[in-house]
This record gives structure tokens, C-alpha cells and sequence, in this order.
């Protein structure tokens, strides 16, 4: 029996999401297929997090345990030889088998780029989001540094989740602005449902004067949902690499 | 009755490229059928370039006439209303009446995108081509000093071609690298059928030592399309834009 460890890469345009569904194809699923189609073996694999519908990865990370006789190496090529074009294996490696995908990490990165642009774009227009709305990049900026940090980041998470400990904490936020591309750069220990997507939105909301320049502020204080600005859409979020140690 | 010019940005993915086709679905099409839908006249449209099936622009440019009462520069967001998200107008403005897009152009510039990674990418994949193949990138750097110039370029184009002017001015041809993606720029007067891909494979073929290092200065003198390397494939390449005086 080895642990594998597997670095991939999705455009998650058509997918439901990372974790498998009922009624929908998700990413964790089109995967386990391609194991059971190479090896006969079924595999439920753990991913190192959840991304949304229509959220991407360059990098997300997720491991398993196979008595397949594959090298560790050798299952990113032969994995891709099974899945669709919009799922590929980057790397394939052994996990000592106390290793976890999820519960070893030590931080995430990701990146929310949107498009302030009159008209949308054509040309990836399935990872950047586009609105007509102009924001103060400046003061988006600004307002980053309030939830740079370790702290209790309840209200910066969808209604209806059930996690209990809401503490995480956050070790940058940027912007790398390109044009009339926006891309924000966050990585922490770890992130809520929904969370990259609220600070995305909020930051716009404040870059545009909808809502106060302390919203995160006060957010982080009142613990309340409503203290913060919009959902950013999935599309323009994707998951840039997880990090061990 | 004005003459409007549109700058145009597509994913040619789903189309069969620029020029309308029988029993296929084209872009020229899609925007003279948007044009229709928007203002009941049935309008022709006057591409710069025919761009093959798969080939993406970031600004195409086209001219119409119309008596429609629109301003000038509101088509852009009007024709975007009833267009696919593959296709969206950037720009619009009216042109002199003796203005035509093909040939008052000056300069078109391309850019071929390869990646040559171990895997190929699932983010980008529609726009980039994937090669396993590991070039010097400095021997086809130096191979494109010998297509710089006005030359005759009749090797440099698909067979079959009824062109008979084949004589053209390629105004600078240079790589941008990052990682293991490989761009190709290439600006000239004019581009015959499928040379800016013979150019791109061939340079590739060079740098792979598939073919001498003096192909394109050999097939400039001997006019053989036999003498240059493959055609890379169309996904890759974008035209970027079209100069006018």
C-alpha cells in the first residue's frame, strides 16, 4: 500500500465544484474514475480543499492510498491519459503515510483576478470576472490591512456553513494590477466557504464607496455577514498551490 | 448610410474561423447576424484577415456600411448585446468612406503561443498549444533574422493557395519566454495562408534540430514549402492587432 500524492491542475468551468456530488460531475469524482479506469481499484482521494463550482486550480493538491503496482512518479502521466482535457495531473509523488492533503497543509494561496473593462472579455473570459464598476485600486489596497492577521473570520463566510472554528488567519493580501486586470493575491492558513469570494467583493464594494472603508474592520468586530460587501462570482477565483512543509 | 469600423476581440475556439462558410458556423457570420438582429438591414463585413478555424484576435478589425441611425461609437456596446460571450465588440467608430479594413491596413501583428511543459495545461488550453518537445529557444531566435525583410515567401504557405502576389515584409519576428511557455511575435505587412504557423512550427523544428538551421533562408531561394517544417496547429495563434496609418 503507498500513499500517493497527487498536484493537479482544473479549468472548473464545467464542474460542480472539487468534493463529489449527487446530481452533478465534480472534480474529485472525474478523478476517482480515472484511478478505477488505469488500476480497477476504486479510491475515494482527499483534496486539500474545497473549491467551488466554477472555481479553478493551478495547483490543488489531493492524496491517496492504492495497492496499484504504479511508480509514485509515474501516475500524473498516466492518469492524464485517462481524464478530459480540462483536469491534468501536474506532478505525482509519495506521501509518507501520516501525511494528510488536507490536515498537513499550512497554507493556501489564491488569486481573484476580475476585469473593470467597458465591454467583457473574450479570451479567458472563464477566469477573470468582468463588471463595468471602477474601483479605487488604492484604497482597496488600504483596506487589506485590516484582515491581514490571525482572527475570528465568521462573518466572511456563506450562510448555512457549519464550521465551528471560524478562526483563521491570514498572512498577505496584494493586488498585482495589470490594465484594467485586477488580480488579488491572498494566502493563509486556511480559508472558510466562500471566503476569498467575500473579501474579493467587499474590497470592490469599498473600492467603489458602496460600503465603508473599515467594513472589514467592523466585520471581524460584529461577526455579521451583512457588515461586508458582495460575493464575488466563481469564476474569476482560482486556487494557486497549497503549502507544506 | 456611414461607414463603421469595428475592433473585434474572439475565442475562435467554436468557430470555422473569420470568413463565413456554407455548413459552418463563422465569426463574420455571427457579428452580420448580430447586425441583422439589431438593426433589420443585412449587412456585409470586411474582415482585415481571415483568421483559420480554432485562430483567436484580440482585435480583428472590420468595416460595414449602414444607414442604421446609431452613433458611431455606441455599436460596440449595442452589437455586444446580441453576440456570444466568444465574441465581443472592443471598440467602434466611424471610418472615412474610402477606408476599408483589409486594405488600408498597414501591419498585422501576430503571437503564437506553445507550451512545452511535461503535461500539457488545463487553464489556457484553448489558446496555447501543448508540445512535449523541448527546443533551443536561442537557436530559433537566431533562425528568425532570416525571415525579417521583404522576401518572397511563396514556400510559406498552405498548398493550395491561389494567392499570386506572394511577396511580403515581415517587420520583426522575437520570442518572449516565461517558464516553459513559449510566445512568438511576429509583425509584417501581410501574412499568407497558415505562414504565421508555418513559421512558428518551423522555428520550432529548427530549435528542435529536426531541420537545418538555415530552412527558412533555404526555402526563401527555393519557393518549396518542402524545405520548411510542420504547420503548428491553429489553437495557439492570436492575431494581437492591425496597424493603419
Amino acid at each position: 500500500m503507498a500513499r500517493i500524492l497527487l498536484t493537479i491542475e482544473y479549468d472548473g468551468t464545467l464542474y460542480a465544484g472539487w468534493q463529489r456530488q449527487k446530481n452533478a460531475v465534480s472534480v474529485q469524482q472525474t478523478i476517482e474514475e480515472a484511478i478505477f479506469a488505469l488500476t480497477g481499484f476504486g479510491t475515494v482521494i482527499h483534496g486539500a480543499g474545497r473549491t467551488d463550482s466554477g472555481v479553478h486550480a493551478l495547483a490543488q493538491t489531493a492524496h491517496f492510498d492504492t495497492v496499484a503496482n504504479i511508480p509514485a512518479e509515474k501516475w500524473a502521466f498516466a492518469l492524464n491519459t485517462k481524464l478530459p482535457e480540462d483536469i491534468v495531473i501536474r506532478a505525482s509523488r509519495e506521501a509518507p503515510p501520516d501525511f494528510h492533503a488536507r490536515f498537513s497543509a499550512k497554507g493556501k494561496r489564491y488569486r481573484y483576478c476580475m476585469h473593470t473593462g467597458e465591454q467583457p472579455l473574450a479570451i479567458g473570459r472563464n477566469y477573470i470576472w468582468h463588471t463595468c464598476r471602477k474601483p479605487d485600486t488604492a484604497l482597496m489596497q488600504k483596506a487589506f490591512a485590516d484582515i491581514v492577521g490571525k482572527h475570528d473570520f465568521r462573518a466572511f463566510m456563506a450562510e448555512g456553513s457549519e464550521v465551528k472554528d471560524t478562526v483563521r488567519e491570514i498572512y498577505s493580501a496584494d493586488m498585482d494590477i495589470g490594465g484594467e486586470i485586477i488580480a488579488i493575491d491572498i494566502t493563509g492558513s486556511g480559508f472558510l466557504y466562500n471566503m476569498v469570494r467575500i473579501i474579493a467583493g467587499t474590497a470592490l464594494d469599498i473600492g467603489c464607496g458602496i460600503i465603508a472603508r473599515d467594513s472589514f474592520k467592523k466585520a471581524l468586530e460584529s461577526k455579521k455577514r451583512e457588515d461586508l460587501g458582495m460575493t464575488a462570482p466563481a469564476k474569476g477565483l482560482t486556487l494557486i498551490c497549497v503549502e507544506y512543509d
